[in-house]
C-alpha cells in the first residue's frame, strides 16, 4: 500500500455500473442482441433530426479551444422556466438563483456532501434499499453513512427508526437525509406519511430529495420547496431527457446553498456540448417527453403480464422501472434465485439488475419488454 | 447563514476565470474585437474537417440516451502510447494501468486531495505564485494549504523554506507537493535544484507534477515515473490538444494510485463525447500539435519586441505564455500598475490576467500578439 493514501480507502468497494459483470460468458457463447435494460435509461436515442441539429450547432457555435462558460447562465435560466412550467407553479417562483448545474447528479451529491459533512460535521441517514451513489460518495470522503430499513410491504422509509436514529446520531449529527422520489430500486414514490416527516425536520438538517425520474412520476415537492430552505431537489437530463451520455444533473434549492453548491463545485464542470444539449432537450421537451406514455402503457403491461404467474412479489412502480422478488416459501433461497435468473438472462441477453435483495427491470422498447416478460414467465424456479 | 452548511466555507472566494469581470465597460465602450490571451488555451479551434469529423461520429456512434463508457478503456489504451512516444521511451512502459482520466485535470487534483488528505491526515506544500486550484480545491475540503515562496530572479521555488515546511508542518504533515512544470504565471520550467528536491522527497509524500504545457514545453519528468511510485503527472487536452470546452485531463501515476482514483471519482465522469474528441486529437495529433512552432515563434517575436522598451521585467518562457513585471523603481507602485495596464487593455480589447503580482498574457495568433504587443508598447506609465 503506497503510504501517502488514506487507509481507510482500501475498503472501499467502487460503484459498479453493470455489477453482473463483462457480456462475454465463459462458454463463449454470446447473445447477438442485447437488450440493457439495467440502467434506467430512456431506451430512445434523441431523434435523428435533433442529433443532427446538435452536430451542427456544435460545428458552427463552439469553439472546441475555449474554456466553456462556468457560469451556465442561459441553461440555468431554461432550467428554472421548466422547472416553474413542469410543476404548473404560478408567478414562476424558480430562478436561475435557484439552480445549480452539475457533471450528472452524481457531482452535485458529492458538493452537497463537501458543503455539509465533511471534517466530521455531519453523517448522513439514508433507507435502505435506495440509490448506492450516496453511500458510496460519502465514504470516499469519509462521512459516516447511517442506514436505516424500509417497510417490506410498500417500501415506505421506517420513519420511527428514521427518526430515532436523527434524535440518536452523535459525533457527528445527522447532517443530510437522503430519499428518492421515487425510490430506485424499488419505484414507490414518498408517502403522505414520508413527506410529513421531511417537513418535520429541523432547519439543521438538509434534506435531499433526488427526483431523477420525476418526468414518469410527474409528482414533485418544488411547489414547497421554497418553504423550506434545508430541502434541495436533484433533477437529471439522464433519464427522460435522454441524455445520459453526456452528464447533466441540476439541483434546486435556497440561493444561499446553490451559492455554495456553486464555490465547491470545478469552475468548469460542464463542457460546453453537454451545455448546448441540456438546452436544446429544454427546448425540444415537447417531442422528447412524448415517448413517456407509451413507457407508463407498456409498464402496466408488464406488471399485468408477470401478475397471473404468481411467481413473482410484484409492486407499483411510480418510474420507468419496476421492482419484483421470487415469490418464494423457502426466503433462504431468495439471494441464489435472484442471482440465477440474472445470469439467465443476461445469456439470452436481457441485462437487469439484482439489486436490494430483488431485481429492478427497466421499461424498454415494446420489443425489449417482450422478450424480457417471456425469459421471465419461461424461468424454472425448480431447478 | 443556512446552519447546515460547514461554517468555514462562507470565507472561501470561488475560483474565477476571468477576474477582470465581465467585458461591459462602465462607460458602455464595447471594444468590437476580443483578443482572449488570459486562460493560456490554443488561440486555434480544431480544424473544420475534424469538427466535421466528431459532429458526424457523434451522430453515428454515440447513442446519447446511454450512460458513457465508465472505464474509458480505448482512450487510456491510446493515451499511454503517446505518453511513451511522446517522452520517446523504449519499451512501452507506460500502459492503460498507469492512466487515469478527469473532467479536465481540476477533477483529478480534487481526487488526489481526497485519496490523500482528507480528514486531517494531510497538508499540501505549494509554493506561490502557481495554479491557484490546488489551493482552493484544498480549502473547499478544509485541507490545510502550507505556502512557500519563489526566488524572484528565475522563480525557482525557494527549496530550503519548502525543505523547512516539509520537515516542520505538524497536525497534518505535508501530504502532497503540487508543482507545475513549466509553471503557471511564471513559465518556467523545473530547474536541476527543483527535480533533484523532488526526488529526494520521502515516499510517504505524493508528488503531483502539473504538466498542462507539456506540448509547448516537451521536457517532462514522465521517463523518471516509474521509479518513483511516489509520483503522478498531470496533463490536459485543454491547451496544445485545443480541447478546452470539452473538459479531458489525465494523470500518469503507479497503478495503485491509479486505482485509487478511479475509486474516488465519479462513475461516469467523462461525457462519451469528450471521449471521442479525446480520442479523435490523439489520432490527429501531428496535424494539432502542428501549430506549436508558431506559437514558439511568436513568443521568441513578443519578447523582443518588449526587450528594448525596458518598460518591463520580462522572463524566459517554456510554455504559451509569457509573464512580466513592470520596471517601476517604486515597488509600491506596482500593484495599481498593474491593474491599471491590465483596464487599459481590456477596455481596448485585450483581456490578459492580472495574477501572482504580475501580468500573465497568453501567445495568441499572430495578430492577437501583435495587437497585445502595440498596446503594451503605448501604455504610458507615467499618467
Amino acid at each position: 500500500m503506497l503510504s501517502f493514501l488514506r487507509s481507510d480507502l482500501a475498503q472501499l468497494i467502487a460503484y459498479t455500473p453493470h455489477p453482473g459483470g463483462a457480456l462475454d460468458s465463459p462458454g463463449g457463447k454470446k447473445p447477438t442482441q442485447i437488450d440493457r435494460v439495467d440502467t434506467n435509461e430512456s431506451p430512445y436515442d434523441l431523434p435523428a433530426a435533433l442529433k443532427e441539429k446538435l452536430a451542427w450547432t456544435y460545428q458552427q457555435e463552439i469553439e472546441t479551444n475555449r474554456y466553456p462558460d462556468g457560469s451556465h447562465a442561459s441553461l440555468k435560466q431554461a432550467i428554472a422556466e421548466y422547472v416553474n412550467e413542469s410543476a404548473q407553479l404560478p408567478d414562476s417562483p424558480i430562478t436561475a438563483t435557484h439552480i445549480s448545474l452539475g457533471n450528472g447528479s452524481d457531482e452535485l451529491i458529492r458538493s452537497l456532501l463537501i458543503a455539509t459533512c465533511l471534517g466530521g460535521e455531519g453523517s448522513i441517514l439514508v433507507a435502505h434499499p435506495t440509490f448506492s451513489m450516496y453511500g458510496i460518495l460519502a465514504q470516499t470522503l469519509g462521512i459516516p453513512v447511517v442506514e436505516v430499513g424500509r417497510n417490506e410491504t410498500n417500501f415506505e422509509i421506517d420513519i420511527p427508526a428514521a427518526q430515532a436514529a436523527v434524535a440518536n446520531t452523535q459525533n457527528p449529527p445527522i447532517r443530510v437525509v437522503f430519499v428518492v422520489h421515487p425510490n430506485s430500486p424499488t419505484a414507490n414514490a414518498l408517502t403522505k406519511a414520508e413527506l410529513d416527516w421531511i417537513r418535520s425536520l429541523p432547519p439543521n438538517i438538509l434534506v435531499a430529495i433526488d427526483e431523477a425520474y420525476f418526468e414518469f412520476s410527474q409528482t414533485s415537492v418544488v411547489g414547497e420547496l421554497l418553504q423550506h430552505p434545508n430541502w434541495v431537489v436533484m433533477r437529471t437530463f439522464s433519464k427522460a431527457f435522454r441524455l445520459a451520455a453526456l452528464r447533466v444533473g441540476y439541483a434546486i434549492a435556497h440561493p444561499e446553498l446553490t451559492a455554495t453548491l456553486e464555490k465547491v463545485r470545478l469552475p468548469y464542470n460542464l463542457p460546453a456540448f453537454s451545455q448546448i444539449a441540456a438546452s436544446m432537450a429544454i427546448a425540444h421537451r415537447q417531442e422528447l417527453l412524448s415517448t413517456i406514455p407509451e413507457i407508463l402503457t407498456e409498464r402496466d403491461r408488464f406488471l399485468k403480464g408477470l401478475q397471473p404467474l404468481q411467481k413473482f412479489l410484484l409492486w407499483p412502480s411510480a418510474a420507468n422501472f419496476i421492482y419484483l422478488r421470487p415469490n418464494l416459501q423457502d426466503q433462504g433461497a431468495t439471494g441464489p434465485t435472484l442471482t440465477r435468473i440474472t445470469e439467465e438472462l443476461k445469456a439470452q441477453g436481457t441485462l437487469i439488475r439484482h439489486t436490494g435483495g430483488g431485481l429492478r427491470i427497466t421499461l424498454g422498447t415494446p420489443e425489449e419488454n417482450h422478450r424480457t416478460l417471456s425469459r421471465l414467465q419461461e424461468f424454472n424456479f425448480g431447478d
